[in-house]
């Protein structure tokens, strides 16, 4: 690229996937999910490979994340391409940390999504530029460059920039053989597909077989609407699945304390592999009560934890047993590094979550860089897998014997496809417009 | 009011007052601030009293906020009057709960604020349909009735309606005479106006001494960007107020743990009443941390708490000496309401985040409403107050020998008057189109 190369065009496009229509991603808190993406598209004027990012959201309310991208807008645009994409971690604390824009989070909520799309594009477009897959590339930069993406402010009292150098200094050796392990036998992944509130016991045990036949070895069901369906439901998955395959199960922030208590208790002779987001996503403690009450069953959370700092508090207070964080929750590429970083250094496995749309393509980077470079471990790790919209993206997820394929193509996979943009734009796209013509657009 | 009366129109404003200018609000972290409010009528179709209500912020961005409140348009056109206004408990549940829109929160930044604003709009319609104050209406609201008003949800491990309930009860008695009292003698007020970091040390100075001339007995300095700088404005500011008066400082989330401890260490010989914001808002452990450490010098944080379940962690970590609520954080006045009650049951002192724009004009039924009847106490509690934009409102505070004077004016006084709208509306006022001509717009 020419050393002048300036950022030149930011595109923003609210795009809709009627899912709701389905009840596919259906559970105990979000019952009628429409799959959305707040989608940005950045541009230099060197004509070289764009950069593809999103927010990932459940319908209303996509607009104002559209809206919060766009306030990025005077910060990105005219800076040099080459030297934005040479200090990734100077980009993020320029967004993150603007003085104004910064009232509306801090670091937490749409203005941080919207901060985590861009950042998460120019990625895609740096792993474009470098003809590199986005996990590849992060896992050839060195410890300090790794280092060097890291905000560590708010950290340092678990994790200082020295302690996460020797933390990827002590790694670093065993990253080729493990880039070959991952070449040959992918990243493990569970499925949530079978287990959706809105779904019927016939499609659930239809759908409980299918997994095991597909390869997985974990299925997750959604729970917390009725402890009575919950059981059913568990016992009918137990019976489709046998004893070997581990059953997990989600209940979307739907319980106090007390009742998550007794609803876990309920469920603990179905022998749940973890139980997710048992309560608030911003109750470090009541998570950590909830935890110490109902040892030895295993919780996790952290697909709505709102940044790094909630992340190490969670952590620091010994109230998770996986940590699953997300691609487009928090700010992005970076920030996650620094959620890696806090779960090794804590020595929690991190078990992204995913489905939704292009959480999937997106979040398997992550895990593939993590046991490339930070965790240096596959084991007790999986990545949520929903077989859902993947045939929208340019470079979709491929999974194998219930393992996710290292991806070849360049970039970070969060690229739609072109006939995407008129189909499911909102409320002009064709799947809008012409709802009634086209009732059923989800497989 | 018609019982078939409806909800009919929601208008947003984008208004931005150019405060930067003067540096009026600049600290550690908020170095260049435009006051601004996202800003929001409500109608109903009867032609009865609107309601007014905002989101405040500190410019770039409030665009993004309004973006947020109307995206809550849908849910709010066509209510009953009369049923909304009597069931406000049931609307913040249906605003705050709604299965699409709490994705990008949940509860937490721009959509929750945007909620915050629309359900103080209502609240100030209400009131002003009673032909009340605001704190009025709520403190002859009964004990069942405030309780209704809460959600209890994530919070029943530390307060249960129930003990709510009983808590409101058992301050019922004395509330006339409370009224009393708040009519003659006001609510206590502290000053941040003498303590804005982009003031030098003249100015500084001056306004030290103009602040115990009007009757303040409390004044706060920001503190945080240079820690020379720091010693010697508190030495100034305590030379200037002499013994008596009670100097604050606040820094404004600039410190990990470790440097906070340190920093709060070398302004612990200048008597601080408390140290404001000394890390991440949302970081509950840090604050707890630094506390222990720095004990006796007292604590307060509260302005960028995302919820009441932050702050029900803060009160269980024991992390805060006060507890600094918002007007326009929170989803409004039923969530701080909810935080009063938390404050109460842990008898941690509320002393109320102000200044801004209309801050001080909305937190201050918030305070009185307290004192009436929820903690039943004045003590040790004050209202921040500065000096700033108050012309621009139709009923401003108004303080009387360093207190709040008691409204009188139906409402919750968050209604601008009708010449900001053309001036202060983003980007076409006349304060933003002309501003070379008028250079100086703040006091």
């Amino acid at each position: 690229m020419s050393a002048a190369a300036r950022l030149s065009r930011l595109r923003t496009y609210d795009l809709r996937f009627p899912t709701s229509r389905e009840l596919d991603g259906s559970d105990a808190m979000n019952v009628d999910p429409d799959y959305s993406a707040a989608y940005v598209i950045i541009s230099a004027d060197d004509g070289g490979p764009e950069g593809h990012g999103f927010a990932f959201t459940i319908g209303r309310g996509n607009d104002v994340l559209i809206s919060g991208i766009q306030a990025y807008q005077e910060l990105v645009i005219g800076l040099s391409v080459e030297e934005t994409l040479a200090d990734m971690g100077g980009l993020w604390r320029r967004l993150v940390h603007d003085s104004q824009l910064r009232w509306l989070g801090p670091e937490k909520g749409v203005i941080h999504m919207a901060a985590g799309a861009i950042v998460n594009a120019l990625w895609d477009m740096k792993a474009k530029r470098a003809g590199k897959p986005l996990w590849r590339l992060l896992a050839e930069l060195s410890p300090q460059e790794i280092v060097d993406l890291v905000d560590f402010r708010y950290l340092t009292d678990v994790l200082t920039p020295r302690a996460a150098l020797e933390l990827l200094e002590e790694r670093f050796e065993g990253r080729e053989r493990r880039v070959g392990t991952l070449l040959q036998e992918g990243y493990p992944a569970y499925t949530t597909g079978p287990g959706w509130l809105g779904y019927d016991d016939e499609k659930l045990v239809a759908k409980c077989h299918e997994a095991v036949s597909a390869g997985f070895e974990l299925i997750k069901l959604k729970v917390g609407a009725d402890l009575e369906d919950d059981r059913r439901r568990l016992r009918l998955a137990r019976e489709a699945v046998g004893e070997h395959i581990a059953l997990a199960v989600d209940a979307n922030q739907r319980w106090d304390v007390a009742e998550a208590v007794a609803w876990i208790e309920a469920l603990a002779p179905f022998d749940p592999h973890w139980i997710e987001e048992p309560t608030s996503p911003d109750d470090v403690l009541g998570h950590a009560a909830i935890r110490a009450r109902v040892s030895p069953v295993a919780i996790a959370t952290g697909e709505h934890a709102a940044n790094r700092v909630v992340f190490k508090q969670l952590l620091q207070q010994e109230a998770i047993d996986y940590l699953q964080l997300d691609a487009t929750r928090v700010a992005g590429i970076n920030e996650n590094i620094a959620i890696l970083l806090l779960a090794a250094r804590f020595d929690v496995p991190v078990c992204p979550h995913a489905g939704g749309v292009g959480l999937c393509e997106q979040v398997q980077h992550l895990s593939m860089f993590d046991y490339i470079a930070v965790s240096g471990a596959r084991e007790g790790r999986v990545i949520e897998y929903v077989d859902h919209l993947h045939e929208h993206f340019v470079d979709p997820v491929e999974i194998v014997r219930g393992a996710y394929k290292a991806p070849s193509v360049p970039g970070g996979s969060a690229q739609l496809r072109e006939d995407c943009f008129p189909r499911f734009a909102f409320p002009d796209g064709s799947a809008w417009s012409q709802a009634h013509a086209e009732p059923t657009l989800t497989k």
